[in-house]
């Protein structure tokens, strides 16, 4: 049984790519990248899968619901679209830490991500029984008010960081989730079913470490997308209730 | 005189909008975000400059060369293009942290990030003079063979954010400078004039903290692009000879 | 029994919205209009439908496959990305011809193109069993050589135009079919069930009416891809055996 | 003297590469030729230049104020960013047609559009004191109430492509213009210096060959973007004081 599809992208040969012949011009790289993240997220979300952009010339994907065919139909379009091509390696596990380690193994089990002659890798297997997803989508209490209008920039852009980094390791770490910083004082993070002491611990640790305040929508669903939307509108109500918890009705019991 | 201009460029009541009048489908957002900053980037870019995606609804710029016009049109170019506007506010000071402080500031005295009523202010003033910028680019030692090839994408990840963060906390706490993950394993930094010795001390300081190897090629010019491509240009050569730090001849004496 | 369906995208009020508060400049008018059928190509695409640009704020798509849900997804896709909203009209027909007037009738019921009020609208209905599709793609016998590298690009634009406005009028009039110029020196049909002396009579008339020499390549599918893929296979067919009509093999007897 | 500065840009080898080494799929050729055009209207209207989609594998750009510099940038971020690259062909005439044979001329003499040799060519000379470029900008009087809101979508389609193509080969071949389709019911035309009756009969000749109403907004200006602004400037009085032609003041006297 497992809960979790994943889908671990690699641009093919991307870094000896971006300085040959000579080192292409940086406001080209960001926007390729950029760019190709764009239309992962549209092309993996019209079949209701998430993708975060982690490094960029490596992305993750929760990829529920999408079939091989829907995979090498993303790879045909990087391919006729960009300068680059893409290698994809999927796996679905009990847990989405297990997943994206299965895919990455596969992945370099077909070769290095600067070998010249591995492209468009599809590496591993979908499964199409996986599931449910649960998403838990996080953000900060007052963000506004406490960081974007009252200190320097460059400062609430670290505090998030840190604030991230420590809740990603502690839930990678503890509970086997992948966690991903979305923009703004936004984290994603997939989970395999927790309850919601897990999600308390997870922020409580957070504040010790790192001082920041969290609050965490929790939703659980047949994809992504759908697991998403309610942990989004959970997090709504937990905003409005001044609650820092919000999970399905069921966590507990079913 | 003043060496670098920075913009901020900041989102207008962002956080409202993606939940109005209920939270937006994500897969759309991240492509909203992305696609704004790829045509940031080159639009910033046909000036010179660079852009950082940063948090997404705040994105940080080095703009020497754009002039209150440019920046005029890349607010035109937004409201034209997108169903968000856009609110700037550039300063030029010695060091780069000290201009994205003023930014900051300046942008927090014409209203909250979330003010419904402000929109599309450009703060602050441009200076013509400014420079030169000085751009270091970082990347990882051995990257693709010790981590990408190596290890779970996720345990690369969060190894080469925590190198990065910790870069990031010591050159702004020592040196005053701005430094922003690029994709991939490379880090850009936006630096005040800083010597060869303040380099390598910066990559000691990371190594201990996290174990990550850096290396680094340093760029100056009057702008980002001039500066940032010879710094890439440096680290290539870096590269091939092994070195760990490429500054300019001129460094220690001009 | 429907074989096609059409669905007809207009932007909302978008005259209007070109010339409010004062004429928006032209450059970023023309890279919003071809940065959301770059998208609705893509969105419509995933679903394996085919988007013509036709006049950029009044689109035809070939839609057999799409459900309502779809639509909806579109609607609220481009609702997130941009400053404009998008109605649709879906119907299903026994030519594509019917199919779009009904479409257009029904849009036309619901409100003007420049009514404020009307905004999303999502008329008509769709129609699982519709199909299948007949697409066939044409291209001018070596325009290459006798064209673009021999005549004026101005002169070559006209005059593939005017084929293109000769063939399109020949193909409504006769065959209640709807043919689009899709870039180069291809035009792409779609048609009702023909019989290649249909075909052989179009190209006729072209090469009376403008003195072009046209070839094309039929083929028939559940979706506007299926059949749009096979139709340009048969073309490069076509090419190499210096056919003129490439039709599916049962295109007469089934 | 010279008043147009006209660049051809011409994508290398576009058609072997769309059937290499079999037929693309046609939503993402569709994508591809869109965003490019879109991302070529901002990179040449960040230096207030025009550009016209025409084939989409050949466009058609007004580039005064656009020096070598910049037509090089354009080449390389097409490189960067895109799995084609774009030759261009500058040359500025008296008139936008002359221009535009130059340009051809230029690039048919540098090979073949299907020359897998030819790549990246840059021909032709920018003339910086090009200038004044002029623009008329016409459109279709009460367009939405008798076509958009009356008419079936494709019938209007066609109406309005006749239109063009009247006024299209009217203004070249008596004035050696160029006028492209932009969208809606709007013409875009780049035109020598002419007079209000040469703008008359020009609507005169579309009407009696079509019987479609046009009006028109005409601007002179260094750049496209000026003449262009205030000719979408002038084209709403006109709407507004229901008058046929509004042109320059001084076009009679300077």
């Amino acid at each position: 049984m497992t809960d979790t599809q994943v889908t671990l992208a690699q641009i093919d040969n991307y870094g000896p790519w971006t300085t040959t012949p000579a080192p292409r011009r940086e406001p080209d790289l960001q926007a390729l990248q950029a760019s190709l993240y764009a239309d992962l997220a549209e092309q993996v979300g019209a079949h209701d899968g998430y993708v975060f952009y982690t490094r960029f010339d490596n992305m993750v994907a929760v990829t529920n619901g999408l079939d091989r065919a829907a995979h090498e139909r993303i790879q045909e379009t990087v391919r006729n679209r960009y300068p680059v091509t893409l290698s994809l390696s999927v796996a679905a596990e009990r847990t989405p830490a297990a997943a994206l380690s299965t895919a990455s193994a596969q992945l370099q089990a077909a070769g290095s991500a600067q070998d010249v002659d591995r492209r468009e890798v599809l590496a591993g297997a979908v499964d199409a029984d996986a599931g449910p997803v649960e998403i838990a989508h996080f953000d900060v209490v007052d963000a506004t008010e406490k960081y974007t209008d009252g200190t320097g920039a460059y400062e609430t852009f670290l505090r998030i960081e840190e604030g991230y980094a420590a809740l990603a390791r502690h839930l990678h770490a503890t509970h086997d989730a992948l966690a991903f910083f979305v923009g703004g004082d936004n984290v994603i993070a997939v989970c395999p079913r927790l309850d919601p002491a897990a999600y308390a611990g997870a922020m409580d640790h957070v504040r010790e470490e790192t001082g920041l305040d969290l609050r965490v929508g929790v939703g659980r669903g047949p994809t992504a997308c759908d697991a998403g939307l309610a942990a989004k509108q959970r997090l709504e109500e937990c905003r409005e209730d001044q609650v820092r918890v919000g999970v399905p009705a069921t966590v507990s019991g079913d």
